[in-house]
């Protein structure tokens, strides 16, 4: 066991032996011990107003030992309790497929399997977080590791000093775990962050050295944002008061992104709190764009049946569903028949993105919110 | 116009200018213009046992302008060529997305585009690779970015130094262009590069710093290491002499993965000479391996009907046919019945594959060639 555990890492510890503690009081006193795990489902979710995310409602399930359609469950929670225990006790992390392998094994005297494949691991994972409102990464788990950053930032990341501002054209990779036990953030002259959806636009981006002249931040996240990229935006935005500013694709999927980045993921609603930035805006490309940028005929790529009904559920989600702006995007997007790529406006010129579109609509405050 | 290119790209534009000069002396002699184009298939690749990669055969196929059916390729390979040189003379680089929107737009009087979708480019621009005899990087095309790295070499990236030992939990991002023109090696302490396959099982090894403790580099290509990460490979083992151990998992995409970096792929044959690396090995996981390392039964996954094609595909690679020890291999992993990746190692312990495994393999030098 490691000697001394870091603030965070002693806290969750705690919470993992009262939850170990639970089970050997109702064993002592003989009673039937069970957890109640906060029910992760659409109906337990709802969006909060006033926090302008979404989060979990009260509804837990109880998961009982002693009761056959819950005993394998309840058998699966303790067991990713204990490995999360063991991971904070060796000072060690691990991905969810390593966990996965760490837990799995045959049962004794039986010829069950404590998980039959990952897809049986993952949602017990989950279980644990919110059973134990601890973040994945403070169960000591990453999830898959993509995106990179530059930028006006200074940083130590496991006691290196890390210059955002002169890592070449490759970057720094965001890794999946930046808890400030593993970050710090240590100057930054940025005045915002500017997150683009795809490597490429990034590329552009960096090569224009559009974070040096404009004094930003610039993350990608490889379409959808992993973990790490989002708890990354999450800290700039609050521990450092930058805005975050949203460039992706003139399509559902743009505004699906831009949505989760706000607002949380439904699927994971309660690490919301830790993961949403409601002041998050959408700077583009918007449905506007085709003409008010003067694109050609050439870059419209037509809307399938699965994008104009992503593109109805999206308008329907109650954090758009009151904002005329966004009904407009969106109705627009419908009526406008195509999509439109971030790329599309290399179409205009190379850098027209760095140095037209983006400098522009930044300056007239031109997004949507 | 950049006022000055360097070496490489005042070479890559000459050779734009010779393919253009052609084709205006062919129109000066009201001749009809066409090029060759060294044909891109399988039956035009071949295994070159002295150089020991696959390489393009020297068959060609002619386009001409004034042939119904070529003039329409005949016009796309020129205007992939201008839209190069257009980059080159900018002094930027785009994507091969990028790369498309630039050139779609319908041709005049007519009511054709010039691309119609971006599978129509991407053919041109491996056409006029190989045209050119250029990588594509050397046409200022950049594919996806992804791929960390990590270990003792300290590097200059456009400028920047960027000290690889010093890169924390992140590392540093692999670029999608790593020529010697954006990236220079400084100073190296490293004996060996370790490539993982995925980032999951890098962040193992960076945590663990293995690379300090065994003077090496580590990097990974999350799955088939794109072609940035391959480029810096193939300079680390030929500019550094450095060794490239391959640590992939137990199975025929882990074949095919080292396959690749190896002997390079059989669909960019012509990119071989720079891309493939034909002494890197194959470190594991291998098919003795369950046994070996007393694995237990719950980490089989089963071969499915495709895997034990791609096995029995891959055992008949020339490069593989006459290797006894490869034979063995992809034999057992057949007999086995079951894949496994490296991950399965966590269940001896989390530390066993940065700890045990791979420091025990290179001692014995137990690996695949």
């Amino acid at each position: 066991m490691k000697t001394k555990l870091n603030k965070r890492d002693a806290q969750t510890l705690k919470r993992l032996k009262e939850l170990a503690d639970e089970v050997v009081a109702a064993a002592d006193r003989r009673r039937d011990p069970y957890v109640d795990v906060p029910t992760r489902s659409l109906s337990n979710v709802k969006y909060n107003k006033s926090k302008r995310f979404i989060e979990m409602g009260r509804n837990t399930n109880r998961r009982q030992l002693f009761n056959l359609s819950q005993a394998r469950s309840y058998m699966q929670t303790m067991l990713v309790a204990s490995g999360a225990t063991q991971l904070i006790e060796q000072g060690k992390t691990t991905s969810i497929r390593g966990l996965y392998y760490l837990l799995k094994h045959t049962i004794e005297d039986a010829k069950e399997e404590t998980f039959e494949d990952q897809s049986e691991c993952d949602p017990v994972i989950e279980d644990v977080e919110v059973l134990l409102n601890s973040l994945r990464e403070e169960l000591h788990l990453y999830a898959q590791k993509r995106g990179d950053m530059v930028g006006e930032l200074l940083l130590e990341d496991s006691g290196d000093e890390i210059d955002c501002a002169r890592m070449g054209s490759g970057g720094y990779g965001i890794p999946s775990i930046v808890e400030p036990e593993v970050i710090q953030f240590k100057k930054c002259s940025a005045k915002f962050v500017l997150h683009v959806e795809k490597d490429t636009v990034w590329q552009r981006f960096n090569e224009d050295k559009f974070w040096r002249k404009h004094h930003c931040i610039l993350t990608h996240g490889m379409g959808q944002p992993p973990r790490g990229v989002r708890r990354m935006l999450h800290r700039l935005h609050h521990e450092l008061n930058l805005p975050v500013y949203c460039l992706l694709d003139n399509d559902p999927w743009g505004y699906y992104i831009y949505s989760v980045i706000k607002q949380g993921s439904i699927n994971l609603a309660f690490e919301s709190q830790r993961m949403a930035i409601p002041d998050a805006k959408f700077l583009g490309l918007r449905s506007k764009d085709f003409k008010e940028c003067g694109l050609s005929d050439s870059v419209k790529i037509n809307l399938n049946d699965t994008d104009r009904k992503r593109a109805r559920q999206i308008a329907n989600y109650p954090w758009f569903l009151h904002k005329k702006p966004w009904q407009k995007e969106i109705h627009q997007l419908l009526e406008n028949g195509f999509k439109l790529e971030v790329e599309a406006l290399v179409s205009k010129d190379l850098s027209y993105v760095t140095e037209h579109y983006t400098p522009q609509r930044l300056k007239a405050k031109d997004w949507l919110d």
